[in-house]
């Protein structure tokens, strides 16, 4: 295991808030020097002395020159995030100062920290496995209700128990069928093989169950796409309008690439909808999307996760809006049809018409009406392939991939039991199966892997 | 005194951390709910049986659905910022959490602090006077070594003090006056004409100390501009590249209005330089400033604190450029002369036009000869007006303002006293100068005042 390369001799610090002015910055120590380092600069109290999760105001200083009045925690090894001996310093929010005392903290033996090498400390001492550090990279970009659910349940350890029953499960029989290597003479089956395939079948239904759930975290953690078609006049302004008016996403800022196609993002009960212009299409009855040459429109709407495809309930010619429907479904069969501007009909027209469209949601973008089912119906649509298991959701690529992988050796296992193959050629795919799941928690890990996930960190995590 | 209109019964609540994605967020609240209403949150531990000063991790809860695991910081009333309990949440670092986290204390009773509301109680409880508070505000928005300390300084009452001494002394004469009030039957002096003479004068002393100081406090507060004058071939680019490699700002954000003329900001020994180009301007024997019309640069370099006049020492018309100089001295007499290209001149040359040119600073910004010379000559320059009161620098034009009133009523009273007049109005004149005095630390105060001081802060500060 990677752990026992740990125990560092430095001290690691940096600026643990976000750049900018405010009215606290947080400094972060973290290391066998850090009661040290600080004491150097505050030297109105003996820092080892005092215990650990108490706090201190006082003066740091440069020699004689103060540098700033500050807040000092100390968090004693083990019980600290890293679980070495962690300092916070809590200064006036201006960035000068801040790099003033990060600069006085090196002068005074600390190393500035790489992104992410406090979570890895915390790692690399065991505090918390690779999926529980993963996670609160995620929390801290999380940006939704659902985001932030998964990420803490991640990082409290959801997914890690899983995978650790089906090690632990999986070990069992790996050690009946070593057992049996010892004793290959005899020809002794203690491994039972009908229970033990039992147990692939069930632990490749725990696999597909949690690969199923990447689809889900994948939309909990970038959003729905939702591709908007139709023509401008079905009142696709109003519509998002409305859509915007209740339900702006808080926090607009998306991690990932920039995606210059994305028009507007709202957050439904806690997921986020990119609701993206598909203009350019539009319903002719003679035309098909694909003659049209508006490749880039079609991509789009492959591409998305939900097509909503909005049209005028007034217009007469319900045959175009149809065959277009049904072009569109040839593109992308995730289709919700959405008939707008019920309010300029009379009852009976409604009626009329919603026979003729069944399974389309009449709305009002005008007068909100609708609008409610229409979000609910998004919901369900996007949360339709979650929660295979309860709480625990993939949302991380990594993960999904090594979980591949895990499939494809207990596919690999179960063959070679129904082959009835060697136990060294068994133990030997048991082995490959407990190391992809080990990587996936870190049991399992090598230096390049960890620099690159914790490279993703914030500096200061 | 205000002061008097305090004790709060709400508790506010602001994210004190800058805006953004960083490592860790740092949500404050300040009164008497704030351990109750984190409490309702934060339910693994009973915060109010906590001692001040200690740390707690844990889980937020909104029933029970995780919000965050944070680490919590409790602060008792008397011995916090405020005065007030007050509690800080360390959260993980997302914007969306950290709103999350601040609406459910707002649901639990919390308002939403106003900027500087924090500080503001602080000093309406009597922690810090107005001097100090407003430095706080300073320090966050410190960008150098000098305003960092002169906002220190003022942090910690140096300015305050010396306000307090003159207002002791002032108020010690008061006292014998009204005194004599009492025994205006007798016609008694109690209060020594001579002595009280001679208390005028010193106080007036200080008070001009102190207003001079503003020029300096100014240039720590905004830096200092310097208007550089000389012909393109001077070689003010290599120049201007020679002083910024060297001497780049570490903070290239100044507080205040955009100031489009601004080329480049320098650094030097803690003291900021904003460099003015004045293109436009070149020698020419013929012709003087006023007459070339180019009344955007005769403006900045009337504006500027120091005029810095590059030429080519190479150049043979000395006259020209003696001209040149004579005539920006009319405009602002604050010129440092600088003599360029040092390096094509033999010793010989050298030796003569130095002669020519006493007082002068020769350099070769391309050899990065004599620019040491030149920093510390605008350092001088630029600190020449400062430190009549070593440590005590204005840096604040309320208190400029202020100060000037107290130093006009000042001579009022010593009017009044050479024409003897009668100790009710003297003592009048005398609580008038105290009210200024007053007026600056906050023991004189009005609602509109506070709040215009503290709107002006960071929000959570």
């Amino acid at each position: 295991m990677y752990q026992e390369s740990s125990g560092w001799k430095d001290t690691i610090a940096a600026i643990a808030t976000p750049p900018g002015i405010g009215a606290i910055g947080v400094i972060r120590l973290s290391g066998p020097g850090a009661l040290r380092i600080a004491n150097d600069i505050f030297p109105s109290k003996d820092l080892a002395a005092e215990p650990g999760n108490t706090i201190h105001v006082g003066m740091l200083r440069d020699g004689t020159v103060p540098l700033d009045e500050v807040v000092i925690s100390i968090f004693k090894s083990p019980a600290s995030y890293t679980g070495e001996d962690v300092i916070e310093i809590g200064c006036h929010g201006s960035p000068f100062i801040q790099q003033q005392i990060l600069n006085h903290l090196m002068l005074h033996g600390a190393r500035l920290a790489k992104p992410g090498e406090f979570t890895q400390r915390a790692f690399l001492n065991g505090k918390l496995d690779l999926t529980q550090a993963e996670a609160v990279a995620d929390l801290i970009a999380s940006n939704t209700a659902a985001s932030q659910n998964a990420a803490l349940k991640n990082m409290r350890g959801g997914f890690s128990m899983i995978l650790t029953e089906m090690r632990d499960r999986l070990i069992q029989f790996s050690a009946l069928i070593e057992l049996e290597l010892d004793f290959s003479e005899e020809d002794v089956e203690f491994a039972d093989r009908t229970k033990f395939m039992d147990l692939l079948r069930e632990l490749g239904t725990m696999v597909d169950g949690l690969l199923q759930s990447f689809r889900w975290g994948n939309v909990i953690k970038n959003g729905v796409s939702v591709a908007i078609v139709g023509s401008p006049n079905a009142g696709k302004s109003t519509l998002l309008n409305t859509l915007l008016n209740e339900n702006r996403a808080l926090v607009s800022e998306i991690a990932g690439t920039t995606r210059d196609t994305i028009e507007e993002i709202i957050n439904i009960d806690g997921i986020l909808f990119r609701l993206i212009d598909t203009a350019g299409i539009r319903e002719h009855s003679s035309d098909t999307i694909e003659n049209m040459g508006v490749a880039k429109s079609r991509e789009k709407i492959q591409q998305a996760d939900i097509v909503l495809h909005l049209f005028d309930a007034t217009l007469v010619d319900r045959a175009a809006v149809r065959h277009f429907a049904d072009d569109i479904a040839l593109q992308n069969p995730v289709i919700i049809s959405v008939a707008n501007k019920t309010d300029c009909l009379d009852e009976v027209s409604l009626r009329e018409i919603k026979k003729q469209f069944e399974g389309a949601i009449f709305v009002s973008a005008k007068m909100k009406s609708g609008i409610d089912e229409l979000k609910k119906t998004l919901f369900a649509m996007a949360s339709r392939h979650s929660l295979a298991f309860e709480n625990v959701v993939i949302t991380n690529a990594r993960h999904y991939s090594a979980l591949l992988k895990v499939q494809e050796s207990l596919e690999e296992i179960r063959r070679g039991v129904e082959n009835n193959i060697s136990g060294d050629l068994l133990s030997s795919d048991i082995r490959r199966c407990l190391h992809f799941l080990g990587e996936i928690t870190g049991q399992v890990s090598n230096e390049d892997l960890l620099d690159y996930i914790f490279s993703k960190f914030c500096i200061g995590k």
